[in-house]
């Protein structure tokens, strides 16, 4: 059985969009062996189980948290002091605990990661924690990381970065044999900068990567590599303009449709071609990732998700639990550490 | 007068694309007062100007530089050591020795920006160049530096960037008092590096800015400042990022339409809607952004340039020309330099 521990007060949508969540969740799977733990305030819990129909109470065990809870713009370090007891802390507890086999949460990023990394504790010779993102691309979706959790790495994090995404690629994105490569200003060999070239040597003379070497921001939607690893900083900056631009051109389009009797009637033509590109680029269907580097399974789902998009983390939770996530990112560690460098290197 | 000196060897589509290009300018600007110094291989030059009809010839004059060419591959330091002669060299000389105010090339970038900081010059007190573009955004337009000629930058350059984008944000698009962020991966005063932190406060201070702090991702096509300075490396993953979301976007739509019958029918209806989307996001609409800190004007055309680009880029630099873009830059920089902190500066 997969036990998974769900913090109930994270997310902009409060707790009755993450009750929603579950339901939602197990309307798709109802055969799974699967055991939640809801941590939170269990009166406003029980209220919000009480107005939906069909919720799993069968899977799941509420534990009270009472008033405590991590708010949204509560700093890392102020979560660390005093966020002992919230229902995010005693979420990542009860898999820090062996209690739970993944943790959940839509709350504070940056107290999230903090208080997992504190609570769980960093995988042996993982330097940096990073935020990954799956991102949907012309051939299907890749895996970006770091995406802001830190504004400069150096080379080693880098290829560390790289290794937990390949990782995570082959978990949630079910691909076999995916690459890799690191984001720069061009795809020449000269461009970038000396991290950057230090972090290509390594990646290059690894045997068991396959890594294509340096790519664009044009790149990463292209799908030129299934792992895109990046600086947090510039990673941080391509995933929110990609936002940018989304919203941008359906701002565009709704506004041309708005204004057009002619448009209007074209839409109605094209409602299925505009919802279909609508769940391509939603970010609800690409909600869940693992904070990298941790020993055990914590999963970030956004802070304005919704039912649909807990479901998909608390999916992609059950996902990596049922895997051997974190024993294949040790392997892969340890391998790229020990291995000499092989004749082919210089590519 | 106003002169142009237009290197007609730069681009990817060659010498025909930017002769049609002059010609493109020309049937929408018959009675401007400006003359045209053509620098590249006259017996090309002139067999593709043998082919269009209603090239303005009066206005040009045909410079031969024969077979010496910058081709797009050469290294800013090959350019410099053997670029002498070239069609971009005597363009760009043409400006230094002030024969002509303004120079436009679509030619490699590296070596055109490499080339013009010699021969032309740095402006007094600026340390580096960088490369701008415009950018569409729901509000209008908006100016962006610096997209990657340099990949990291000091607080004192990207204080000097700012004051730079705001003078061509004046010029170029007409705004009265535009206003400038600084890009970062988030709003809040507290993110980002210790460089962005000095910048800030230096622009926080200067009374003559209107300054709006930190910018992310997502505010560059919402228009949240008129202005973006960034290090030129997270600038250019992110105007690639926005690329490569637009062809994503491209490829999604196009193929929903060839599959449906339904959706064919509904583009018959929409488009004039998805023509004026395309020109609003047309890269061409927006070419020719000036070279950032030289004491003359050198404007960059997209090496893809097509006519209607090379057109676009033409008219960017004579309207540079025709305004006091340096003179106001240099005053702006001096400005900076001796202003006393004023008492709202901790914004």
């Amino acid at each position: 059985m997969t036990r998974i521990a769900l913090d109930m007060m994270g997310g902009d949508q409060g707790v009755e969009s993450n009750v929603a969540g579950i339901t939602h969740w197990f309307s798709a799977n109802k055969n799974k062996d699967v055991h939640f733990d809801l941590f939170g305030n269990k009166p406003l819990i029980d209220s919000a189980i009480a107005k939906v129909s069909k919720f799993p109470v069968d899977l799941c065990e509420v534990h009270d948290t009472g008033e405590r809870v991590i708010a949204p713009d509560d700093r890392p370090s102020m979560a660390i002091k005093r966020g002992g007891g919230s229902s995010m802390f005693e979420a990542i507890s009860s898999v820090a605990l062996g209690k739970s086999d993944a943790v959940v949460s839509s709350g504070n990023t940056g107290a999230y990661m903090a208080l997992a990394k504190i609570v769980i504790g960093m995988m042996g010779g993982m330097e940096r924690p990073a935020i990954v993102s799956i991102i949907p691309n012309i051939k299907g979706r890749s895996v970006m990381l770091d995406l802001g959790a830190n504004t400069s790495c150096s080379s080693t994090q880098l290829v560390q970065f790289a290794v937990m995404g390949l990782a995570i690629a082959r978990v949630m994105l079910g691909l076999h044999s995916p690459s890799v490569g690191i984001l720069n200003i061009g795809t020449e060999r000269s461009k970038g900068t000396e991290v950057l070239d230090e972090a290509y040597k390594i990646l290059a003379r690894a045997r068991h990567i396959k890594f294509v070497g340096f790519v664009e921001g044009t790149d990463i939607m292209a799908g030129t590599s299934d792992v895109i690893v990046t600086d947090g900083f510039p990673g941080n900056v391509s995933l929110k303009t990609m936002e940018g631009v989304i919203r941008y051109l359906t701002y565009l389009t709704k506004n041309e449709i708005e204004n057009s009797i002619l448009c209007k009637i074209g839409y109605l033509f094209c409602r299925k071609m505009v919802s279909s590109i609508k769940d391509a680029i939603d970010p609800r269907r690409h909600n869940g990732a693992p904070f990298v580097g941790l020993q055990k399974i914590a999963v970030k789902s956004h802070g304005n998700s919704d039912a649909i998009g807990f479901a998909q983390a608390i999916s992609a939770a059950i996902k990596l639990a049922e895997s051997d996530f974190i024993a294949s990112i040790s392997k892969a560690l340890l391998t790229i550490k020990t291995e000499p460098p092989n004749e082919n290197s210089n590519k």
